[in-house]
């Protein structure tokens, strides 16, 4: 019998090797990425491109508009910041492309999804390693999230099933990350993690993320094989 | 100093309440109403009327659509149940006008929108009494979805605020409702709570919200103000 599992797919580094980790563990992956105003649609075509050739069932893309209630780097015209290393990134202060309530919003769509495949368990590519400085990204958030969705379903109420949130990266660093989809196939030379790609969908070398993901894939000892807009940055 | 609250606002009878109340204890009301595929828009004008003549400082319409899902009589085309009275209702089963999810997504938008204005208030029209059957309408759904809140955003996560959720109906029986909104001074004429009123906004006079409406107006011994397909059905 199938066992559909919800995995929220950004079409990142991250929620690729999840989306094959879910795999892996037996679910059929039913992927769910949004459309919340972003400023380049790069990520959804990474997503498209993952969701086609890493074995999701079925993807949905889910049209939400923060731009509606204003302030964020993600959904408005804040520039993204640059560095030119990962130290330079202050861990412990929360970043400007935060979004509002993003995660909270997310989820709350994954549950809705799953409800509607018959699903009991979501998949995220949260982590506590690499903090990313989200509030929202935080292993106490995720438990609460879970607790408020038992509550919240026919299902919950009823005492019939019970919502698990998986978030199978979490205690794992962005090199032990990329050996996990290596060992399980992931082809990441599709995937995008870039916060400000150029037209043709190459990354900038610059990000957090990009400093994060570049990091990592030295650690590993191997390079990155997603394109960048100056090879070898 | 303004204290601004978030007010989830459909233009039914309850939020339209629950905006008066909001007001009056010193909040100033940001009203928040969503397009969510419901096939008709009868309630988004209601809300507009609504936030235009009782007093919000803004009124912002958030776009989702869950129809990306499937699902439910209010997204869907399952019809609407229709009943005689209000005892054919079944308060016990959960009713197919359920959409999945669909409170906690509506809350983590109001979430998104706090934190936007800086409130660190949300109220919301749920009810105990005239118990509605929707899991997400329960007080310890409601608690759950307030700690999970205060975990998600830069202000909770600093300890600055702290995220209350207001729901001053939960006590209060239909007849409570409009006696506190009359007190209030709230025009009822301009609300509409019905599942599917025809065209020209007159409610049907026989789904389970019209049902529960009428027959709190008949306890207070007034007629309701608002318009029917049959005058005094």
């Amino acid at each position: 019998m199938e066992r559909p599992a919800i995995v929220l797919l950004s079409g990142g580094l991250d929620s690729t090797t999840v989306l094959a980790i879910a795999r892996d563990q037996g679910f059929t992956p039913y992927a769910l990425s949004f459309r919340y105003g972003q400023r380049h649609s790069i990520e959804l075509q990474a997503a498209e491109r993952v969701a086609t050739t890493q074995g999701a069932a079925r993807h949905v893309v889910a049209d939400i508009d923060l731009r509606v209630f204003g302030g964020s780097a993600l959904t408005s015209d804040i520039s993204v910041p640059k560095h030119d290393s990962v130290e330079q990134i202050e861990a412990d202060t929360i970043p400007v492309t935060y979004v509002p309530a993003r995660n909270t919003i997310f989820l709350s769509f994954a549950l809705a999804y799953a409800e509607v495949v018959g699903a009991t368990d979501i998949f995220t590519g949260v982590t506590a390693v690499d903090f990313s400085g989200y509030p929202d990204c935080r292993p106490e958030y995720m438990d609460a999230f879970a607790t408020m969705a038992n509550l919240a379903t026919k299902a919950g109420v009823e005492g019939k099933t019970r919502l698990e949130l998986h978030s199978p990266l979490i205690d794992l660093s962005k090199a032990d990350i990329i050996r996990k989809g290596l060992s399980l196939g992931v082809d990441y030379s599709i995937t995008s993690s870039c916060y400000d790609p150029d037209a043709q969908g190459r990354a900038c070398g610059h990000c957090d993320t990009c400093l994060l993901r570049l990091k990592g894939f030295a650690e590993v000892g191997i390079d990155d094989p997603a394109p960048y807009q100056n090879a070898g940055a």
